[in-house]
């Protein structure tokens, strides 16, 4: 009996990325295929960047029915969308995105609007934040797709990666959570309670057209004694746990303390729904989570009032995270969380 | 009567890279979204490259049925080929590659031999061309596609752009053409001829593992007085006319001058074809197509010997195009010559 070959699907994500970096790490270039952040380092000494200051580059590739489906976002709010999460992975790093290019496939039959609605959303992210579209590959395929590359460079200090959390510093997070899970619930028909037409535009407008951090981005990234950085992709819970792994630190956070936005808290309250939980677990926030061993009131002397940052919680030595309220521990099992949140809502997570 | 919308294809590349084009002048970042060079280049006022030296950066998608298929190359082939092909769009722009991204879409059922055979690929081309891998992004698609991204930098002068060819230069051409082609033929079990098995392999080797000129782009790109460069992408005849629009010249071209390697010679006298159209019109051969004030017998002198290049003709003031033959003018309508040869053959052009 033949046995089926084995297929990429049998070894899954980490396995691939596994053997990609299993293959960098036999290259006679050193230190090549570091993955793990959300932007690639040009490092400085290797002169790839052509200069002291570190350039990063992130990329990402979109597929209709895998990242976007027509009924969710039209094609404008597609192209914005598609540039603001590359430009937040910039903001990430500590850099200022400063170009992209854009390879885009699709069929003969693609309808022109939607192409015309692409490139003006694309190009408003572009003016708005200041990255301009440098160059591109257009090529036919049966499955509409956009590969974006922006680069950027670090200004000040060098790049903020997510191995740098240190036991001791305060936990932080920019912004509010918890209002991009529940647009995508709300988007797929699938909110149980009716919410007020203001309350419903101010969530879903969290979806359709998301704005990244590039300012306080760049501005953390010129601080000294920043710890780690990303921006909040796949929820709270799993970033956080990702900045731990790669410090090799545990935290404590505390959950009351998390900068719920009000529009959250009323409709959560309206389906019988814990708000804390729902923005712990709510990923493509675009907002930076980061350490520092500065306190809460240090940083706010130290950056714009309006840069709203809140502390969550502390590193701590141990490998564990815990998580709290009302100096209660609340178990709070990140797969469950994550599952019991996302199970059959939108579009697959990046 | 309901009308049918407008599709991209109604269009054509043309329109879209014009809509692109008009997209990116609206913006009020400047010189943008600058098209028709080998690699989009990132100016050094602009702050983008972070030094004095311009970067330069170019994008590739590649779709499995339209860049390739399976039966023409091994995946580790693909792998190499796809690398190749934007470095060899870096050397044309007289840089040297430094890092690339790779952004992979393929559907779980893809085997894993296909993938493992890719990576081995694309890396022995990155050790072999030193050219690091660092970074990229994994999806699900249903159609295998390939997005890479390739950044390098000028030495010297700055980048060699495609518009810069002025009367008075004399043309040059890299290694030599025809043998792309003919292994396209070879492979796709069109080629009327049996050739014998080594006079197959150098040819059909053209495809399956070609050379970029990386070593050869990055020297002439320090050259003083070097006018215009570009790959042969599409064929000397387009690639050339291509250079004369950009530039607002003409050319004068010697059809016996054109370096045509012998085992194509060979194959085409077998087959009663004329060796030297089928150079010209030789698509995807990764040489370098350059112009310069310097006589040939000049460069011999300042590039190292084994360097081969070979003039071909010389820039004119006119707009004109011409091809010469032992004196006579040969009437050489580019797309006669491009379709006669390359029609039905292997996989589309990019």
């Amino acid at each position: 009996m033949a046995r089926r070959p084995r297929t990429v699907g049998d070894v899954g994500e980490r396995g691939l990325i596994a053997h990609i970096q299993a293959t960098a790490a036999r290259s006679r270039l050193g230190d090549v295929g570091q993955i793990g952040d959300d932007a690639a380092v040009l490092s400085p000494a290797g002169g790839a960047s052509g200069s002291g200051r570190a350039a990063v580059v992130s990329t990402d590739l979109l597929v209709e029915g895998t990242h976007w489906r027509d009924r969710h976002l039209k094609a404008a709010q597609l192209g914005w969308r598609a540039l603001v999460a590359n430009l937040s992975d910039i903001a990430a790093m500590g850099a200022k995105p400063a170009w992209f290019t854009l390879g885009l496939a699709m069929p003969p039959s693609q309808p022109l609007d939607w192409f015309r609605g692409l490139m003006k959303g694309l190009s408003d992210a572009a003016d708005v934040f200041e990255c301009p579209l440098i160059g591109g590959d257009l090529v036919r395929s049966s499955v509409p797709t956009i590969a974006i590359t922006v680069g950027g460079l670090c200004r000040g200090r060098g790049p903020i990666r997510r191995s740098a959390a240190r036991a001791g510093q305060t936990i932080f997070v920019t912004g509010d959570l918890g209002r991009a899970a529940l647009a995508l619930r709300i988007l797929d028909g699938q909110w149980p309670a009716r919410l007020p037409p203001l309350i419903r535009r101010t969530i879903v407008e969290r979806h359709i057209r998301p704005i990244p951090r590039i300012r306080e981005g760049a501005l953390l990234g010129q601080l000294r004694g920043l710890g780690a950085m990303m921006d909040v992709s796949d929820g709270l819970v799993s970033d956080l746990q990702r900045i731990c792994e790669q410090s090799g630190v545990g935290a404590e956070i505390d959950l009351d303390a998390l900068p719920v936005h009000p529009s959250v808290r009323g409709a959560c309250a309206k389906a019988g729904l814990d708000a804390r939980l729902v923005a712990a677990a709510s990923g493509e926030e675009f907002e930076l989570l980061f350490t520092s061993p500065l306190p809460e009131s240090w940083l706010r002397t130290v950056l714009p009032q309006d840069l709203g940052v809140k502390a969550i919680g502390q590193i701590t030595p141990g490998r564990e995270i815990r998580w709290f309220s009302r100096g209660d521990t609340v178990d709070l099992d990140p797969k469950a969380v994550y599952d019991h949140f996302s199970q059959g809502g939108g579009p697959a997570r990046r």
